[in-house]
């Protein structure tokens, strides 16, 4: 690959939150603003484009948000689902990322668990990659439609505080989030327990008591990772909610003008209560909307003609 | 929801048959045959509508006839198959709902195991549903194709001998049949062994022996559940298909004007013999041609603009 | 069927290569030549086309290669992924494709594990299918890309020696490359361990040794399919490579003129190193890149107007 094609192809691709700068993740969510107001659901500008989701971790929400961004584009689009056990090494992983490009795909959504992967991967292949969450490293695509729902809350992102709650240490969204927040002149404290927090984060934003976490404009309440937790670290769901979650009763103490936000799928009553999911100042739903604008966006840069 | 948004919802949604009119009913039949009647295969009148296909439980069948009913009419095509085993509870079907309709579906066609979870879901989220089936309640595109099936070989319902014969406890398509036959004036008779008859339905229809059933213009035999019972309540497959299958020597005896039915995918030589499937006078395989032309009606009902 | 319908059938099908006549196949290298020089993407001379694909075994690069290819020329496309087990027998395999017949497809693609099923499917529906690998029988547009690759590289295929090395018993690969390349007068060579030689084909290609194999113009590397050797049968991954593999040290030894072909996917170092798989000489990822313009071609003739 030639220096420029090399330089191209990174200006399509999407790997993180953290290398991108503020302007470019600007030019996004303006686009993305762009989609939401067209009046028409589809505007094929990418037909005759192939995107391939390959998903080596499950997800239902992500894949259908892709897909639906992807369509409405009037792009062609590949599904691929692979059960993380039969996949697991990352040279599998290569070998169906080059399939894929051999084939002639023009952009691959990839999510996949083991970390560092991604970035290998992407200096190998020839062809846009957009990470739809690698490991607990990046989820950008999730932290720019965050950004996005604040942008529109509140008209800008300068001097947000944003509080982080729960699973801090193995939270893609929290470090997406972290890493794009800071460059707009966002507030973000971490809140979590001891066990859930990643050292080194420990100098990008101070953890706070969930007391202190609830004075904020935005409280993000992340998924507690049930499943990535052994049964004597993690104490019982019940213990979790009283300690940190988002309670009816905490949630009836936030500030009228606070949002609630989640990156989905919520453990109702573990991480927030059920009534708090769809109350007024929730923008769980809202979210998942403005995901598909944000993946327009995001997709048109990674396949536009 | 305002009231007249629900009405409209109501409207394009098909959770049954049972609430369905007779004159709801019979304009479907008659769309589908404008849609059969066309020579084109592909006619985009659905062009920029999304449908979600969600299916919890598991369908080659039922999902490949929306799936070609909804691209034969242009629509933009969501696939989700999940096992039952991870979205077992109602609260995770309806966030899975939910989150397509915020990411833009205009309808959704879904297949579920828990019963009433589909009307609840109906009423809280705000985009039409099509029940593909839920647990043994109804499958409303079933009965109709299978209406539809009847009317073209008969011309009209009303009169018509419809004898329903296996597992009525825990049919779907013979509760919607049911219903369906009866607003036509249709003579609806079950025959099943004691253990598969439903109480609930006892004033319906009557318990006629097999040798009664067999006088009929309709034999519907319905698919043995094999994996719904327990294996002392249900006989062995040998001793099942004796007493209530549709042998070739039960068939040789039905009148030449008899047409044989059944919901498909069929247990061969269990509830119906090998060379009964392919016989002349069975509507087998028509029945699963004529659930596209159903669905396409169905769907443009749902998502028509 | 009518005789005439028959033969019409016959003519879109593709079973096999065995059977398909040399002016046949080079009409279908010719087609892919031209739709590999179509500067356009998506040339839609399939729309209103359905093409099903049934993979009753896994795949995840073929049927990929297969869907770009129909997406490519504008038909739409229905995915079925079955797990082996539950549509193990060929009565299952049969009624779910009368189903995808009756709904309607124009063209079926299929792959299947049971040997000897699908000529029998071909013979009761009345619609055209294309083997995408029937057991241990034939894989004829895996063949057909390879000699598409060959002949990319030669010009002519007459007289090419072709070495093919691995496990030959159980490989539809080699049994379709050797069956085309007969047809075109190239020379065929296999080379295997004992228990990986299929004696049937005993008079159609001499078994030659690791170091004469490598004295030819393509060396056809076989995947070692390590699930379908006992434990005790299959020498440990190392030993094989020892004995069979393209090791680096082996592949510095062919004439610079040799190409590597492997049909994918690869174990990496075992029947190839690592090293090799993207040599210079290497046409692993072409051959994938060339199976999209021959499955245009194929699906093309399945499904014309």
């Amino acid at each position: 690959m030639t220096t420029a094609a090399a330089s191209k192809l990174k200006d399509r691709s999407l790997l993180g939150l953290k290398d991108l700068s503020r302007s470019e993740i600007e030019a996004i969510l303006d686009r993305a603003a762009y989609w939401e107001s067209q009046p028409q659901k589809l505007v094929p500008v990418l037909q005759s484009r192939f995107a391939a989701n390959m998903f080596f971790e499950n997800s239902t929400r992500t894949r259908f948000s892709f897909e639906m961004a992807q369509k409405r584009l009037g792009a062609q689009v590949l599904n691929f689902a692979a059960a993380a056990s039969s996949v697991a090494k990352g040279e599998s992983i290569y070998d169906t990322v080059r399939t894929l490009e051999s084939i002639g795909i023009d952009a691959g959504v990839i999510r996949l668990k083991p970390a560092g992967v991604l970035e290998q991967l992407a200096e190998k292949v020839n062809v846009p990659l957009v990470n739809a969450g690698d490991g607990n490293n990046e989820h950008p695509t999730q932290a720019l439609l965050d950004l996005y729902t604040m942008r529109k809350s509140f008209g800008e992102l300068k001097g947000l505080r944003v509080s982080i709650i729960g699973d801090v240490l193995h939270s893609r969204v929290a470090r997406s989030n972290l890493w794009a927040l800071q460059k707009f002149g966002a507030q973000v404290s971490f809140c979590a327990p001891p066990n859930m927090q990643a050292p080194e984060l420990a100098g990008d934003a101070p953890y706070v008591t969930m007391e202190e976490a609830l004075q904020a404009d935005v409280v993000m309440m992340l998924r507690v990772q049930l499943e990535r937790h052994a049964e004597g670290m993690l104490k019982s769901a019940e213990n979790y909610r009283e300690q940190y979650g988002l309670t009816e009763e905490r949630a009836s103490r936030l500030a009228p003008g606070t949002i609630i936000m989640h990156p989905a799928p919520v453990n109702r009553n573990v991480e927030i209560d059920d009534a708090v999911v769809e109350s007024g100042q929730s923008r769980i739903f809202p979210q998942m909307a403005n995901g598909v604008p944000i993946r327009m966006a995001v997709m048109e840069r990674a396949m536009k003609l």
